[in-house]
């Protein structure tokens, strides 16, 4: 199949490799030094979205943020004049669902069919191709896309219409976000209050607290291993991205809030490119206890 | 064995059951109407519990805050008068783990040992005899409390010196309490987005936002069932000791203290006997959504 992928950064090398791997067309754009190995691979480097768009079946995107999104859509030579019509085009970036919803109907005027499908999974899952994939957008869409994501993921579940695949990677990041929060807050407390946290976190770990952040970003914690992982300075985008949302449906998400402005000051304390658990040093910080 | 039993409420009349049908003499006080079948299987009811512990190799407490602990042991015709020199005190309720060091500390004074054991479980695990126990003490008093611990709990940790127990339990508080929150908060920017709740919950399951509160509490505010459980009005109590303790040593505890809050309009609204999964209602009435 003729594909066209946008967006070769950490995630998107490993996930168009695996397109390579499996026989498929690829064509890409914005090749820079780390990229060159997929041309190589027989990946073919086109000047323009445009240009991309024009020689594809389906384009899949994998970019930083919303805006970069619309502009390599909408921008300047950008894809969606290049775009036949049948074309299906896969957004597997973590943007906006309320923007995605407004591509999503720009895209089907021009008889494009659209399918959101954030991942989860960080750069491991892209080079295991274990990604765990959040898909919005119509049943034959989806199935449509499914090729090509059991090549990229493992667990794929479709979420909804357009938009859901995006709104499932917002719930998806509070939830990760705050219950780091609160592990950090509970081993911080432990510490303090002359507890062993590992040994706290041991006697949590079967009960009610019990959870895959308890399990790794609290060993993390204790270990004092903060190299990423997931950077905070992505999860605050991420948490950027529902406080936006939120606030475009009025939605009241305090402890959201209240997180992302953690991240704000971890960024300014000089953590922002240290793994998400390293938000306990932040914590650590506003009680003036230094541990590392 | 002799055992002193206080605090026969929901919890601790199940334990005390256990106790007895293992053959150990329970001496018991303030018997009501709902525990009055412990005295017929042979518990002995005492006017005091200065006569309960006069009669107890073992004291046992099961009660519901500090100031009770400190009333039953050192109130007028308190029990910490009638021990007996090597009585070990066992503490199983949940109260401010700096309160504990203090009591510790006087029954010690007086020659008795001293374990903290809170549990976690609720009046199924007290019932089942499954519940999670976390120990602060000596090893020498963890061990003479451990077979007593066996015939009413299965997860058994010794956390470590006297007050760990307690504040483990206060960090299982935090993290359970401020997880819920975070899947409320997600769930309902979902609903609010306009996907469906149940598929974004399902979606997430395997990844890192899932938790034993994900997969239990998020059920129960998919499907509307918030019959305790553990109540609003219990939860708020041990984060008003987790705030209470953070207060006496100086740690900034934000999303615990923001969370507390919301369990204040939670009871001001009428949901304080709800379940705490309910706290998605009162996140919902912050943003005019009425879902039931």
């Amino acid at each position: 199949m003729k594909i066209g992928f946008i967006g070769l950064g950490v995630m998107g090398r490993p996930m168009a490799e695996h397109l390579i791997n499996a026989g498929h067309d690829l064509f890409v754009h914005r090749v820079k030094d780390a990229s060159q190995y997929l041309v190589t691979a027989g990946a073919k480097a086109m000047q323009t979205p445009y240009e991309v768009a024009q020689n594809a079946d389906v384009l899949i995107l994998m970019l930083p943020d919303t805006p970069d999104v619309e502009d390599v859509l909408f921008g300047e030579e950008g894809a969606a004049n290049g775009l036949k019509p049948g074309t299906l085009v896969i957004d597997m970036s973590s943007i906006s669902p309320l923007v995605t919803k407004e591509i999503a109907a720009r895209l089907e005027q021009a008889t494009c069919e659209f399918v959101d499908a954030p991942v989860s999974g960080g750069e491991v899952g892209a080079k295991n191709a274990s990604l765990t994939i959040m898909v919005g957008g119509s049943v034959a869409a989806f199935e449509r896309a499914l090729p090509l994501f059991n090549l990229m993921g493992k667990s794929i579940t479709h979420v909804g219409g357009v938009g859901d695949g995006q709104t499932a990677k917002v719930a998806n990041q509070i939830i990760v976000g705050l219950t780091i929060e609160a592990v950090a807050e509970a081993l911080l407390f432990a510490r303090q209050a002359g507890a062993d946290p590992a040994k706290v976190r041991a006697a949590l770990m079967g009960g009610f607290a019990g959870s895959r952040i308890l399990e790794l970003h609290g060993q993390r914690m204790i270990e004092r291993t903060f190299e990423p992982g997931f950077r905070i300075r992505l999860h605050r985008k991420d948490l950027a991205l529902a406080l936006d949302a939120a606030k475009r449906i009025s939605v009241a998400l305090p402890n959201t809030a209240a997180t992302a402005q953690l991240m704000n000051s971890a960024i300014a304390l000089g953590d922002g490119e240290k793994d998400h658990s390293g938000l306990t040093r932040t914590l650590e910080a506003y009680s003036g206890v230094v541990v590392d």
